[in-house]
């Protein structure tokens, strides 16, 4: 049977197990990214291990998320971040040089390579035909220290793509249409790989939008074929000898397929507060706005600054709507400055707002109380915006941009009929403006690096090895679909303290529950319960160190998020399914649990006593042998020192 | 006598008074401005005197402050202005437009008027002949309501400008040669005048950073005359039908003159952390930077970021500097981006941030710890940047660009020398970008109108009147030069409060002691004591009201800033200042003092029983029967209302 990309890419990468789906496998690791809002604790593991220098091929520290600089946390992060990366032999692109998806694309991603990057949306790069993945913080530490990746091998989801967009229709109806029929939980344990005649129209920045928000489904990456339009992209980055062609064997089978005709896509939208949440525009159009914004790591190339400048030329912004915009690169930025499509924003009254992740994280411009905000990012998860009551709509460009003059949801194609504006082409300039001067260069003497280390950034906490029993509470009890954003929330207030695990655990679960850190350090630690898809959404791995530094052990659900699952075997809380998921009604918050957790094996069943009952409920681990000692030895870092204590 | 320019407009607007220096004088307020951090409580008292629509010839409601959006806390108080201003007749500025200052100079400011500003940068538009004067909120919600503005009667400090700048030397450099003279409090009670054949080689944008930065010196105002640079200026914002002459008389004489001769001018820095730290860049060159901060008020306009990208083009930034950019309107940002200032700094790497006051005020790009931070901005206050170990140093956009690149204090001139950059020139356009399409006009239909109030914008609280005896603790005693960010602090986390006085009083003082405002509250209030020069700086009347919220009832200093002085009058808080200074010393911290306040008369010795010591130490207050009179009802809103009972 013949192979899709990602088959051949894994087999090339193979170092461990057979690619048989679900089995685990190790591959090899050629490329590293972090951003800073992962970073920091990922450096501080990686410190930890005692390697002086990367042995990955390309290894690149980037800073986007933390921008805001409120005070001297923000700041110091990236001192260190800057140091470590000089030490080690990392490249660090500093606060203002771009978002790291969009960045990697232009600069760094190579088709055929492995790129593992603690953030979610690394599968970005797997636009340009790579293997792209995301992970937590340590299992990037441990890649930049020389060690395989391991995960479950995928099944392959293909999306055949027939006809071509139409006007003012593009890449983000696309992956939006594909959240229409998978949901937020369809592409678990799968990669998406896109095929069929539809694919050559688009270029390899719609490629990245498309694969970039493949991970809203689940999915560990999306991928695209290394094709023609790859290679135009790469020599339009002075990057053409990088370029080699990949597609997948004729004979190949996907295990399932989705069928799109791009001729029939109309404009989408994905509602509060999930991506999965999609319907057209043309269901809700007419609804009052109150905020748009432009860009994040899925909607931010030139050909999206150059769309949204086309239709906003002579156009003015709503009195009634604040719109803004981060562009993702300074490439992109200068393009599109020196193509006038940021003065046509400027004059209509568009907030240019700084290079970097910005809202889309929360890290400002957040809407007024009850404010609906469309917006072209990838997520819009309850509170993930700066605050509960913010309504965040995800859309295309097209979309957000003719919003932004009507006031309220509008189709686009009917404004620029209405209007009069042109349908809009974008060709691929052939050469872009290239300059890597804000990618700064490992030292050459790295003996001479200080590292400095601001009084925010703390080590991470010690982690005990798990007792012979497991007991305690259950301290929450929560639904399906519960995100990381959930567990762990992001934005201005909290982002800040992520190289202080003591301090943003006082945020774990903020949310939903505001008592529940003080409660479970009170009772000294227990158990977490979920419905299904627990831990979705962003990579990182605080939604695990945050809650084992207050004493969780054991998180207890009906199935988790590819991720999570790792992040949370990484830091030592034992990961459990229920045999039968109606079980899951049969306990409540407060009741009081234990768990025999001597002898943890693989395959067994876990009976979970629930004492306030006086029940017996099965449970299963879905993780393999090699986790289940990791989290017995209380997290890898422990695991890892104990197997090779000269690294400790 | 002939007169000064300033002392012919407060003629033409004379309302009470006369006009002998020192004494109080009533004028009529032709414009008035507010920013969003001050606004939202002037609004709440201009709503609290039940006037339907303002009485001024214009207001205008700018919003550059509070612009971070870390929750809905700042785009509620946005929502909040603007409803405000579409129901009252007031001009609303929204995020992104631009600061206050550089959007008045270019669009409103006019020669001869009156301008009252809730922001004590106010005098920026004085740079066109018109006399602008910063104040607290209420006074200029006061002035919004047709009442006249009182205020003591300047003296006039004559500045004769003689040559003509040199290459690299700019308008910051003549201000802080002023500030050199004149330290933080030689301006106090009077206003700035310049004068002399230098003037006319100054365009208005040169002479707005002069204006804006004469606060720094104490002075009521700064003036220029109006003459053919500011009609040229006038011509490019299609404004020339708005141009008057104005100019001293012949025979005018000042109260004091100081000799500026532009042509020996170098550049100059002011050190932390007093903007009258000043020294000459040759003194201290060589310093190492870890940040460059460009805009604020001061430094923002066209000119100033045309200078910029003249001397980065085809520079990059130090890798160990972190540098940013808040251009200072649309219309800059526009013009900017046009003639590719702007692609010439992204392309050497400096960071684009908002159009906004930014990192000026704290509201993010703080520096690391203990980091140095140059900086084109006004005020280098202890904390002001985001933390109390950031070192903020004061100069010219030429100064911070060339150091920028260079990663050290540098003069520009030699940095040009040695790298062959020819000088800048700068010649006005003769025509502008206009577009006042985010100037929002009042509501023509203002009955309509619904104010939306966030769950964060709370009413001013009651203010009960002063009693027979004031008696209490000293809870805190200053030094000279206490700023109102030390009593009460800006920054990223504190601004978004400034609607909400319970919430804010929580920092009051933080920069100090942050034990302050728990122990007011359980001491039930008390006294403050203070230096020389007390509450300069920033206009914000939240260094007066969240005070006496926590119960302060009498503030001792040995002397205070002109409008800090009147917001303590405005929120009933009894100013006091020794008759002899050296009594300062004999009262300490914790002391218990008592004051007899049943009759309070101006000119009367107050007699300070120290209860502690066993001494009675006398004092005066520097404010006459009037303002005593307010004092004693407890505030100005109450006296309004016990006079006008039908305003209640």
């Amino acid at each position: 049977m013949g192979m899709s990309i990602a088959q051949k890419i894994v087999k090339a990468h193979l170092v461990e197990g057979d690619m048989t789906p679900g089995e685990r496998v190790g591959i090899r690791i050629d490329h590293t990214l972090t951003q800073d809002a992962t970073g920091t604790m990922a450096y501080l593991e990686f410190e930890a291990m005692g390697v002086d220098k990367v042995r990955t091929e390309l290894s690149i520290s980037y800073v986007d998320h933390n921008m805001i600089q409120g005070d001297f946390r923000n700041p110091d992060d990236h001192r260190y971040l800057q140091d470590v990366a000089a030490k080690h032999g990392i490249i660090f692109s500093p606060p203002g040089n771009g978002i790291c998806h969009q960045l990697n694309v232009e600069r760094f991603a190579r088709p055929g390579k492995t790129l593992l990057g603690s953030d979610s949306h690394t599968p970005t790069s797997s636009g340009v035909g790579m293997l792209a993945i995301g992970a937590g913080g340590l299992d990037v530490a441990m890649a930049m220290a020389g060690e395989p990746f391991y995960t479950p091998m995928p099944r392959i989801l293909g999306v055949r793509l027939m006809g071509k967009l139409q006007p003012f229709v593009s890449a983000k109806d696309v992956v939006l249409e594909v959240l229409r029929h998978t949901g937020v939980k369809g592409g678990v344990g799968k990669v998406i790989e896109y095929f069929g005649p539809g694919v050559e129209s688009l270029s390899v920045p719609d490629r990245a939008t498309i694969t970039n928000m493949g991970a809203e489904t689940g999915a560990t990456s999306s991928l695209f074929p290394s094709d023609d339009a790859t290679r135009r992209w790469l020599r339009a980055q002075g990057r053409e000898a990088e370029w080699i062609e990949l597609k997948p064997d004729e004979d190949v089978v996907y295990d399932e397929v989705i069928d799109i005709n791009l001729s029939e896509l109309e404009p989408m939208i994905a509602q509060p507060f999930q991506p999965g949440n999609v319907v057209k525009v043309s269901e809700i159009e007419g609804m009052k706005i109150d905020q748009v914004m432009f860009g994040s790591c899925t909607n931010s190339s030139l050909r999206d600054l150059m769309a949204i400048g086309h239709l906003l030329d002579g156009q003015k912004v709503s009195s009634f709507v604040d719109a803004g915009i981060s562009p993702g690169s300074r490439q992109v930025f200068m393009e599109a400055t020196d193509r006038r499509s940021i003065g046509k924003m400027i004059s209509a009254g568009v907030r240019i707002l700084e290079v970097s992740c910005g809202a889309c994280i929360g890290m400002g411009f957040a809407p007024n109380t009850d404010g609906v905000s469309l917006r072209t990012i990838n997520r819009n998860f309850l509170g993930r915006c700066g605050h509960k009551s913010g309504k965040v709509y995800l859309v295309s460009p097209e979309v957000a941009a003719v919003s932004a003059v009507t006031g309220v949801l509008t189709d686009p194609r009917k404004f620029a009929d209405k209007v009069g504006i042109d349908p809009f082409h974008f060709e691929l300039p052939e050469n872009l403006v290239i300059d890597d001067s804000r990618f700064i260069a490992p030292s050459i003497e790295p003996e001479k690096i200080e590292i400095r280390r601001g009084p925010n950034i703390k080590p991470l906490p010690d982690m005990a090895p798990m007792g012979d029993v497991t007991e305690g509470e259950v301290l929450l009890k929560t639904g399906d679909d519960i995100t990381t954003d959930h567990i762990m929330p992001a934005g201005a207030k909290i982002l800040p303290l992520r190289s202080n695990i003591p301090e943003i655990s006082k945020h774990v679960f903020e949310v939903l529950d505001e008592t529940f850190p003080q409660r479970s350090l009170d009772a000294g630690g227990g158990f977490i319960l979920g419905g299904s898809n627990y831990g979705q959404g962003s990579s990182r791995e605080h939604a695990a160190i945050a809650p084992r530094y207050l004493g969780i052990r054991a998180v207890i659900v009906k199935s988790f998020a590819r991720i999570h699952l790792a992040n949370l075997v990484n830091f030592g809380i034992l990961p459990l399914t229920f045999v039968k998921e109606g079980d899951y009604d049969r306990i409540d918050q407060g009741d009081r649990l234990s768990i025999d957790t001597k002898n943890l094996k693989a395959g067994d069943t876990f009976l979970l006593k629930d004492e306030t009952k006086g029940i017996e409920i099965p449970c299963v681990t879905p993780v393999d042998q090699d986790d289940l000692d990791i989290i017995k030895s209380g997290s890898k870092l422990n695991f890892v020192k104990d197997r090779s204590p000269e690294r400790a």
